[in-house]
Formats: C-alpha cells, sequence, structure tokens
C-alpha cells in the first residue's frame, strides 16, 4: 500500500484498529473487499489472503471433477486385469484420491479447512484411447465451494495408479483435469465439457 | 492365539510358515521379490507393499516433472502481469509446489518417506497456447528415485494457480503432467518429450 | 442435486466399457443410495466412498472407547510411579491421544473430518492384572458420529505408553480397544461392556 | 449426555487404584466442568482434555495477532527490496503463515479443529529499528475463539522469514509474539498493546 | 560437540530458579546419558526427549507386528467376500496401514522420523474365531528400530476395517497387538508369541 | 548430472517467452549455483527453491535454540506448581515442542525434511521476571543443519504453553526467540547470547 497510507493506518493502530478511526476502518476494509482486479486471493496490497467467508450462508454445495491418465497397453491390461485378480490398483488409487480430497486444505495455500460430508471417486476404463479417467464427487454443506477438493481427489488418484505402475512405464501422462460440474453457491451450476 | 491354531493357520498360506526355518524364509524372500507380473507395488499375493529396497545403494537421483494449465485470456494476462505487479501467483504456487513435493509419501499410499536434498519449481509462459508450463526439479542421495515427488510438486503447483485464478475463469484445465528427464538408479536415465 | 439434472449431466459422459448409457446413469444416481448388503463404505461398483452425511441433521454426539495395555512389573510400577515422580508418561500419552483422535480423518481412508468440540483421554491402573486401561471420549456437534475418533485416540495413547516403556519390555500387548457407548445420531444410545 | 445415563454406565466401571465406586462416578461427571483453580485444559484429576464447547453458541469471531523480527541492515535491504525485485521474502512467508494457521490443531495439543473462514498475513517494514513485523487476522464462524490460529500463523510466517534470511545473518530474534484484539465469544473484545 | 565446549556455553546462562551454576551444567550434560531407571525417553531432570541416536550405526532392522479384531458372523463373511467380490476391505486396510506406518512419528510423540525402506500389510483370515489377523513388516536401514512402525500399521489396519464395518457390528474388538519379531540393531532378534 | 546431458536435454525446451534457447540453458544451468545477493534460497530467476544439499557431505549438527514466555503473576504460579501438583503444563509443552520440531519441514516452505537423531525441550522459570524460558536442542547426522527445527520446537513449545494459559491472561507474550548454538556444517560453531 502507499506509504502515506500505512503510516497514517499504523499511526492509528496503538488503540487500534478495526474499531475507531475512520481511516483505518477504511483501510481495513479495504482489505477484504478490495481485489486486484480479477484476483479474489489478494487484498489491495497484494498481500494473499484465505478469502473471508463468514458470512456466507452454510449451503449444499458439489463438486464434480474428472481426469485421466494416458498409459502404455502393458499398463492398461494389468490394471484392468486387477478387478478380477488380486491386487487392485484401482481402489488403492480411489481409497487415496479420497484422503487427498480431505487434505486439499493443507496443499493448497489459500483453500480452507472444509468438513467435507461426502466424497467417492471411481474410474472408467477406456480401452480404445489405453485412458483410465477418473471423477471425484465432493459434498459439503458449508460456506464455500468444493472443486479444489474434487480436482485434487483426482490428482492423487492419478498420481497413485501412476506410482503403482511406473515400472512398467515411464512415459504415461496425466491430463484433462477440469472441473465438471459445481452446484450450490453464489455462482450457481458450472457445467464443463472438453 | 494358540500356538497349534497358528501352525495349522499359516500352513494354510501358499508356502508361507511365517514362524519356522527355512519355509518361512523362503516364504518371506519371496513376499518382497517374487511380484505379479509387471507390478512392484503388490506381493505374490496381491498385498499392497512399499516395494523394500533395504539392498539398494544411495545413489545421487534426480526428476524433473512438467505439466501446463490451459487459461482464459483474462486469468493469462492477470498471472503473467504479477510478475511485476504486487501478488504474486507463480511465487506461492512454486511453494506450493516445493511444499508438495515434500509430502509425496503422505499422499501416495506406496511411496518411500524420502529426505530430498533438494526441490525447485518455475513456470515458463507461453502467451500463443495461453498456458502456463510447470517445471519441477527433485535430487535425493538415496536408495530410490524421486519421480512421484517432481511429479506431485508439479500437480500441486498447477492446482494452487487454478485456485487462486478460479474466480476468473472455471474452465481451466491442467494436463500434460509426465517425467520429463530421470536420472540415478538402476533405470538409469529416462528423457521423455511429449 | 436434482435427480434431473444429474441424468442429463451423466448422459452427457462418453460411452464407456466399464459403463455406458441409461445403464450408466442408473448406476450413477444409485451410487450414494444403494449400498453393498452391509457395507455403508463401498457403492453399488464397488467403489469406497466417504458416506455422503449432507443431508443429516448437526446433533449433538458422543463416543467413549476404551483400551488397555498388558506390561511388565517393572513398566508397571514406573508408570504408576511417574505420577508422583517426575517425568509422566500417562500425561504425555493423554496429550498424544487427544492429537491422535484429532488426526483420525488423515488415518483412516473413509473417516470424514469433524471438528471436535471435546476430548479427552484418562487412564485407570489395574495393579492385579498389571494393565493400565485408556478411556477416550469425544464430543461433536456433528451429521455424523465421533466413534472412530475416540477408538483412534485410544489406540494412540497405548502404542505412546509401549513406545516409552519398549525400553524395559518387549512383550507388552495392547488390546481390548472397543466402543464403550456412543449417544447421539440416527443409531441411538449403544453401550458395551466386553 | 443425561447425568443419569452417566451415573449407570460409569458404576459399571470395574474398581480400580485410580477411581473406585461413587468416588469415580462424580469424578467423572465433574470432569468437564470443574477446573484445577485457573486451568481450563486440566480435568479434575489432571487430565489434560481438549475443552468442551459443544454447548457454545457459533458467533463470529476474530483474532489479530502481531510479532517481529529483529534483523540486521544486510537482511532488512535484502527483505525490503524483494518487493521490487524478483524473490519477495515476504509473500512466501505470508502464504506459510496462512498455512501455518490452518495446521493449528495439529501442532498445539489441546487445540480444536477450527474449519477458519478467513485469514490473511501481512507485514510492516520498521526502517529504523531494523524490524519486519507481521500481522495475522483470522476469522471463524464458530463456538471457540481463534487467537491460537492467529498466533501461530505469525510464529510460522516469522521462522519462515528467518529460514530464508539465515544464510545471512544468524542472530536474528524473533519476538513480540502477542495478540492483539480478539472479537466475538464470551469474553467480548479483548485490545492488548505492548 | 565436545564436553568442554558443552560446560562454557552452558556456565554462560542466567542462574535460574530450577537450575543454577555448576549444578546444572552437570545436569545438562548428563542429559543425554543417565536416564532415570528403566525410561529411556526421560532426561535426568524428567523432560521427555526423543532419544539422541546420533552414534548409533546404520544397519538394517526389522519389525513384524501383528494385531486382530474379533468380528461377528456377518462381517466376517462379508469382510471374507470382498476378495472376491467388488469392494476389498482388506486391500483398503492394507494400504490405510501402511500410509499409517509411515506417520508414526508424528503421532507417538517420542518416534523419530524414519525413512522406512520397506513395508507390507497382510491379513490372516480366522474363519473358527470369526477373526481377522493383522500383520505389518517393517524394514529399514537406520540408527533406530522399526517396531512403533510395524505396530502403528497394524493398529491403523485394524482400525479402518472398524470403520468399513462398524454399520453392521459396533462390538467389535481390536486386540492382540504386539510386537512378534524384531531383528537387527543393540537388542538383537526378539521373538514373542502370545 | 553432467552438463553436457543437461544442456542437450534443455535445448530441446520449447521456446517460451520467459526462456528460449541458450539463454535458457544457462539460466537453468546456473539455477543451482548463482544466487541473488544475500539470499540462498532463490536462484537467478527468483524462483524460491529448497537449496540443493545432496554433495554436502553428512555430518553430526546440533542446534540449541531458545525463547521465553512473559506471563501474569497468577499464570506463573500455577505453572510452576504444575510441577509438583497433578496436571503438568511444561511436560505437555516439552512433548507439542518435540513433536513441533519434526513438523518443520512441513511448516516452513523451503526447509528440508530431515530425520532428527535426536530432540529435547525443557524449561527454566524466571520468578524474578515471571518468565518460563524454554530451550529445544536438536541433532542429526546429515548434509545440512537443523536450527530450524530448534527454532521450530521452541516457538511450538512455548505457542503451548500460551494456549493451556490463555484463560487466566490474554496479554501474555511470547519472545526472545533466538539460535542459541549451532555446531556442525560449513558454518561451523554459531554461539549467540542476547
Amino acid at each position: 500500500m502507499k506509504m502515506t497510507d500505512q503510516l497514517s493506518e499504523l499511526s492509528e493502530l496503538p488503540d487500534t484498529a478495526q474499531t475507531s478511526g475512520t481511516v483505518q476502518d477504511e483501510a481495513q476494509t479495504k482489505h477484504w473487499k478490495e481485489k486486484q482486479p480479477g484476483f479474489t486471493h489478494f487484498d489491495s496490497n497484494g498481500n494473499a489472503l484465505m478469502v473471508d467467508v463468514s458470512e456466507k450462508a452454510d449451503t449444499v454445495r458439489e463438486a464434480l471433477a474428472t481426469g485421466s491418465i494416458q498409459v502404455s497397453d502393458e499398463v492398461y491390461q494389468a490394471v484392468a486385469s486387477g478387478k478380477v485378480k488380486k491386487g487392485d490398483v484401482l481402489s488403492i488409487a480411489a481409497a487415496a484420491g479420497i484422503m487427498g480430497a480431505k487434505r486439499t486444505s493443507e496443499l493448497i495455500p489459500m483453500c480452507h479447512i472444509l468438513p467435507l460430508t461426502g466424497c467417492r471417486v471411481w474410474f472408467e476404463m477406456e480401452p480404445q484411447q489405453k485412458k483410465i479417467r477418473c471423477f471425484c464427487e465432493v459434498k459439503i454443506t458449508g460456506k464455500t465451494g468444493v472443486e479444489m477438493e474434487a480436482l485434487t481427489g483426482v490428482s492423487t488418484a492419478l498420481l497413485t495408479i501412476y506410482d503403482m505402475c511406473k515400472a512398467m512405464d515411464k512415459s504415461m501422462e496425466i491430463g484433462e483435469i477440469y472441473l465438471r460440474r459445481k452446484t450450490g453457491g453464489r455462482s450457481g451450476e458450472v457445467l464443463n465439457h472438453h
């Protein structure tokens, strides 16, 4: 912020802040409201912040994210057969995806801690393209959305498949990770189909 | 439980006798060696495992992973301008990527805990394609490779960019995540260029 | 979400080997409802999931779990005397138990993240049996119960006692871990006494 | 829970050295109420506990904490110039502070898991004293306050500055960490200015 | 460090109520050596500590721990059938056990951070007793043993089974958790069979 | 890796806005060596990094950090009496400090994951100043120092005291946190006494 603002703002702080001194009130209130054009995760001074959602209502929110991993024939067959043989890559990857979704707020600096009310991960095999497609659906009754949780769940599940198959193939590629559907909250429903 | 029960019970195991003599030694050693065709993360009974690397030598190993995020014009400009303005999305994403790489073993079930000796994350802006490309390079002196750490670092950094820009664009796509280079260890050097 | 929304959304999914067309639509919509007989943590396709509790009411819930560790005379005396001497094993074990209860959702794949509203751990010395019995009581105002938190608190506290005493005795046994009492929620009150 | 339930349930407990019969019933029922004079984090038996806040109302609560790091001229100039040069220590420290605030309940044994609704960290440069002053403001709508989160955010941000500058100066000192302001909750507003 | 250094350094400490002058010097220098009878996790002042193993040699160490969960007929059948049906409780429990073993140092206050070189979890079904027995084997090349990791892996795996089956049975009991075998390190081989 | 490898590998990189052709090759190869004046945690492009210590020797390293908390008379008496009464604030704070030291690499973005070989926390009561002084000593045999671990241990222990006493006093101040002694490694011995 401009030094002058800061000095005036600071000279107010002693018996502080937040409550007395209009100059500072503005300074403070601007902090949480006014943002850089486009960004919600920086205040007017460019300080990164976890967006204040204190006033937002608790509503039911859902997000569905997707992503895929492109693998070799050998890997594809090995994973596909896992469903019938012992040693199921996908059930471990699904568990890892759900656990990853729960840890989103630890991984993504500005994400809120969200007590998810539901999460599931599932896969679809695409034999033609030799792809394994992952879906992660997350639900919450809360003040902010769960799209980052769904995207993190997908990423973690796909990385887990990569890890368990990398001895067979070191050129796998993870991609097509995006938000498929989002409902609840101010922004209403979002539907993507890439 | 009673010894007799156990012996009888154990003798049911596919040639394993847990408690007695050479029979068990074989059973045990097979557990860690013999795998399902292709898989290194399952033993001969289909139990997932963290691969035993106790006997492997400590060597210097490196991995470089890459990935990208496709964004809108608006996001691209906002992020690109961050380098000169206050509020730098990429410096926070780089920090998140490094922190994510350090937590790989918590996220990926069968990954070893690896005391990384170096990690860095950097980005390249691709104005034509409106992509931000991320690179994560990880080093270790250890018994096993760090490709999962590099891939996790890339994924976390890209998810962080997504999070900080999602108010502007809900159709961003993360992709092209793969291992670019790997050196050290038995498998020697690996080079990919997708 | 409204069924119709999901059906329309899902019908956009590309056909795949595993699920295709309307068959899948049904499979998908059933995911959160219909379970394998007995299991609540698998959907109708056998995918593990974190159970959806979005619709459940926030009620006050409590759980009390117990467990014990059987130790040698030497350990028993050393721990018992800790209360009066400097170096109190049990106060550290109690703290570890409370911290462990708070981390249940990180350890148990399908557990919800629950902002516990209260947790305490205490011990009872059983001189005849040379046992230290642990209790962990957890409270929450939420949509799902806290029995896993109470059981994880007990397990972590007992493991901590084991760790701090293992130099004296390597044959200690942890056991008798079960849910003693559970109140609140649909299943009403549960009382066990093994 | 209803007192009578607890009494009946507890009276089933086997007699033990530490607690027996009705004496214990009382001890137990008093556990959550009566505390050692002054302490809220110990029950009447001296067992540490996470305070029971189940009955407390959800109110909007805020806390502002502050702290500083005293550095050398060289460090001060290097950090101050970071705002204009590439490589911004403070933006990484701010992100670390926010992430640290989110992990308070993992670090401080008796802290509740709190889904923070907002958090921001900012710095003020004090050229005369060669100090960097850190502020962390945390918000929540919940049953208990967030002063520990704010203090942990400040501590983590200052430690991060220390880490990134320690190659230049090994005699930096972190201090003046205290609660500047606290609003919401039973204790009403708290204002400190040291 | 050299003793003389420490003495000189410590003699600079301001006198204090708790420790003063040469008395303290001795107390300090004894800290890492002399322990309370029996305890290795407390210094001579009763301060808990993570035992100093800096001087110990890196050797290959293994630990095998076991434990069981007693379940109802219904649960036993449901879990046993999981191997052939979709939805495998045990493969998720095994993954959770391995992940839990990796997090031992976060859960058990005085445990060292150990970069495990191998870990696996497997189960044995005991149809007569309606028990599921869990084994966790951990390996490391390091300065201290991994029995706590093996015991934590077993506990986490059994808690995961409990969680996934608790809708069917709320009276399951986890027990018989002990160290089955330990090799490597000063204490040589340990074998238990309860 | 061999420079030539890297150059050839990097020259394959697509031209980009930020870096192109041989310019970038140099930029890349300089990344790990050349730093901004003073900073070790930024490369020549201003990207934060975890410093590469792969080539450094494993040596025994120690760090001793200190810090204090200024409390009220009431708090001071309550804490001091804890040593004799049940409910020991300091034993819990010491455990929290050790656990915090172990988690330094999760909290401080550019800190290495370090398998500490020893850690202890102790306190000194200063009756005149109504201060509780904390010390944390950390040891490792490794490639980089542990001063951040010692400082994080002190900070966490002091925050834990604050938390357990805050019901009595909301104006406590944590300060005087600095590195007291550091041995091992290139920088040799460091001794501070503020």
